[in-house]
């Protein structure tokens, strides 16, 4: 019984949400379309995946081709397959991840022809996105703002060295919500893989905070040994 | 520029992993493929997406279609786009994944000619499958594995009512590791979220055990309330 593939008239593409912290406040990566549909629309960075490459590779490519960028780490999101989510016929996207430090990145060049430009944008004002982009952006949203209580993705968006204003600050917009600052302090201390550094923040007009660093090794420590529900008394 | 979409020969299947704890025994539910490519041998229930239907209602088709099941609490997992991963030609596949009771689902009835007939297997010998359903199965395992350390997943495979020893032997099997008994019990009572019964275990030889069930509001709220970073001291 069937010996071929049956024949669909259908594509795949990929489309990234890749967010960033900057000036106090939370971005992500967009394109301004050069094609119809949808030409000069704000989009999220996306393309058709080739019949010759995996889909991951066709992310990495298109990413790079749309801003220039070179090896974030994206990762596998959703994927959207809902009938009529294009305009021109059967598309099945995948949407892909990442949360990045946007220093040193600001420099943003396609390099191909169907995207005018790319750039960050926050997250904040956000204007309608071409396609299901909303959607998936606020998939991709919510998913971070899951994550941000069972995993340390906020010091992926950090500066290496940042304050507990800082931190804080991007934990209340990541959950929309203010927090405590004594409490806040008390509890992220008291993990333990916060480590506090011998220099204060520098070129602020305000009294200079104390900065710290994530200890990732230690952070895997005290997790790895809650994993293991071995954890003593 | 760009008014058409690309023609490219390629489509989209699902493939689904679903977990069951019976026995003692975690497993997934295989089909035995009717069709080649792989006629006759071992497969995740999967199949191709029609045209005119959204991914998700595809899978849930497809998995009633092949194995008789209603609507299954099915959670898309992960898309998998290598090149060369079906024999035939371009299919990129949606992985689909859900952790259920097993009891009550025993008569598995295929209702398309596509699968001989469907089964529960035990994870710990499972053949070798068709196509690349082997690394879906593994990505899909330790998926299971890392969330289980998160999320109160254990309590959708076991029954209503368990006892601590069907709890922490689905925990070892899961994490593939012997855990401390004494630990385990003091740990997961600790949390507040199984409530003893007064009922103990029937009809087994041995000393009845208490049976617990999963108090999953008061969860939530014990979750809820670490999430909103404000748990007092």
């Amino acid at each position: 019984m069937e010996a071929t593939l049956p024949k669909f008239d259908s594509i795949f593409s990929i489309d990234c949400v890749i967010f960033g912290f900057e000036a106090g406040e939370l971005k992500i990566l967009l394109i301004e379309r050069n094609e119809e549909p949808f030409k000069d629309w704000l989009a999220l960075p996306g393309y058709f995946v080739e019949q010759n490459e995996s889909i991951d590779d066709g992310a990495k490519r298109i990413l790079h081709e749309l801003t220039g960028l070179h090896n974030l780490p994206i990762k596998q999101l959703h994927t959207f397959g809902e009938v009529n989510r294009h305009p021109q016929g059967r598309v099945i996207t995948v949407a892909y991840l990442a949360l990045i430090r946007i220093m040193g990145q600001k420099e943003l060049t396609p390099i191909t022809h169907y995207a005018k430009k790319a750039f960050w944008h926050p997250v904040k004002d956000l204007p309608k996105l071409a396609f299901d982009h909303t959607e998936i952006f606020q998939t991709a949203f919510r998913r971070v703002r899951k994550r941000l209580n069972y995993q340390p993705i906020a010091f992926d968006l950090l500066p290496e060295k940042f304050t507990l204003t800082q931190l804080q600050s991007l934990y209340e917009i990541i959950l929309d919500k203010k927090l405590d600052k004594r409490n806040f302090r008390k509890k992220m201390l008291s993990y333990g893989f916060l480590k506090e550094l011998s220099e204060k923040q520098k070129g602020v007009s305000y009294r200079a905070a104390k900065l710290y660093k994530f200890d990732r090794r230690k952070y895997n420590k005290i997790f790895q040994a809650e994993l293991a529900m071995e954890g003593g008394s």
